[in-house]
């Protein structure tokens, strides 16, 4: 009797456990191709009678982080960043008053900030983002992660991040997938919160470098920051950069930009099969809408040509996704 | 009755078990200060109830490879693999028979090579390791494993790797570390082989790397390894490639020469446990004895007085070895 009743607790349990695995995989996403192709993609590769099957150790997966993974207008938040410590500094440089780029970045001009020229960015990096340790350089991104405040949503920039990409990690995660973050972005600055808002882990976080050199501090070694790149983790940069940290060639790639190009391109040129993403920033009304005029973010007429003519996944935040941020969402 | 039998059956396997835990981890090893040191490190970092308890995703442990895992006496085996690369290109050189250092290189004169410059062997290492694909380096390195052989030991390079030390990442492995290798030795070339010898996978493998290119080649995208070197993972370059590669430091850390002083100093100085340890060749009989006159694996009497100073674990592999290659073993 003991045996019969444990039968029927086991069977009522499977029962559910199946209920769960045919539960919304991708709450925040409106049924659609999009949708579809995530979630058949995951199918195909994980199921072992599948011709497609991938196996656990080959499951790398790469996310692309500024307008991938979280808002990236009207600047780059290491942007942002940036300029709050210029201007903390500026109190030690009365000088600054007068000299470019450091009186528009003083003047915070949204409109003048987002019309400085590369070169112009690359100084205040360079200048807010070395001569420091690494672990200082972490701690000021997380100071100013925990006070600062996008101009528009009036959020920490962590709260920024979208919904529906963080489920698409669950996703992956729960399937066995490895995830790394591949970016145009700082590495250090990245690194300094991506454990706490996407669970990735400071060695699954590749972007652009800068060299470190190892010193001595009162008797103690420290990693210092030095004023010089080791490479440019941005469009050939990115395949290169994840040969250099993973090693192998990544079986899905999620990227927004013509910085992804090259990524989705190395992704899908290896045998089997293999998912191809880009998000495409339509929603003025609920995020922000842009595409080949923004200097942030650009995602080119002809990036759509080729996304179209290669089969890759152009995800319209407008019509794919129900909410944008993990705030927003009615039943959290 | 039937539970009763049960409940028998339980104790047994569990005392079974009980008895396999206490078996003994590091077999290939005597007892002594460098077994009884790691097996204490281990047992009291992964104790929750230790104040030394060191969380599963911060248990890192990087393993420096030639000397340290496998045999680099009487050259390291990469530059066995160049010089072959270079001898079976000679006959499209034949000027090569009076110019150096390839004429030296051609004799196979052992005494010769040993004496090759720093700036010689980074000229055949540039010449050999560059102008290929990533992938096509890969296959030519398996294939020279396949049939390349150590003039002492008659076998294949890949099985002159030593079994004690196996044995610790074994037990570092099941104990939920995470195991890299950081070695001065070319990335590429350590990934062609590591996951097959080590079960270390390329993400875990950092070494010295070449720049290498995103290009096309009938219209496929590849990554051709560049004649030039994004940097070099030797002495204080091991911390700065572990900074970059892993993002985190290191609670345990194994070398065996002035290369690894740097990695084993800035493992040391984190906080909390840490284990740092140094393999000895002073085994003449069973490998090699050498240390502050070889230029290879160079253990000079500096660093010796700094092993001792720092309580770093200096392993005699002739006392605390009782084998020294897998193929040794009696029980294998």
């Amino acid at each position: 009797m003991v045996t019969f009743f444990r039968l029927i607790v086991t069977c009522l349990s499977l029962l559910f456990i199946c209920e769960g695995v045919q539960a919304d995989v991708l709450p925040s996403w409106n049924d659609g191709v999009a949708k579809r192709s995530i979630i058949q993609f995951v199918k195909d590769v994980t199921d072992q009678a599948n011709e497609a099957y991938i196996k656990p150790e080959d499951r790398i997966a790469t996310f692309d982080e500024d307008g991938t993974l979280w808002v990236e207008q009207p600047l780059y938040a290491q942007v942002f960043f940036a300029i709050d410590s210029l201007k903390s500094r500026a109190f030690q440089h009365p000088e600054w008053k007068n000299r470019e780029p450091f009186k528009t970045i003083l003047s915070g001009n949204l409109e003048a900030l987002q019309k400085l020229s590369p070169k112009d960015i690359e100084h205040i990096l360079a200048f807010t983002h070395t001569g420091m340790t690494v672990e200082e350089f972490h701690q000021q991104v997380s100071n100013w992660l925990e006070k600062a405040v996008h101009p528009r949503f009036k959020r920490p920039f962590t709260e920024l991040v979208y919904q529906p990409m963080l489920e698409v990690i669950q996703l992956l995660r729960d399937n066995q997938f490895d995830i790394y973050i591949v970016s145009g972005g700082g590495q250090e600055f990245i690194r300094a919160f991506a454990e706490k808002v996407y669970k990735i882990p400071p060695s699954h976080v590749i972007g652009t470098a800068s060299k470190v050199k190892y010193e001595y501090r009162n008797g103690h070694p420290v990693l210092l920051k030095a004023p010089s790149l080791l490479f440019v983790d941005d469009k050939a940069g990115k395949p290169e950069g994840i040969n250099l940290i993973i090693g192998k060639r990544p079986v899905a790639a999620f990227g927004n930009s013509i910085g992804d190009q090259q990524m989705l391109e190395w992704t899908q040129d290896g045998p089997g099969k293999r998912l191809e993403l880009l998000v495409y920033h339509d929603d003025a009304a609920r995020e922000y809408a842009y595409g080949p005029n923004s200097t942030i973010g650009t995602f080119t007429v002809v990036l759509m040509d080729e996304a179209i003519k290669q089969g890759w996944i152009v995800v319209s935040m407008k019509n794919d996704w129900k909410i944008i941020f993990p705030w927003q969402a009615t039943n959290p």
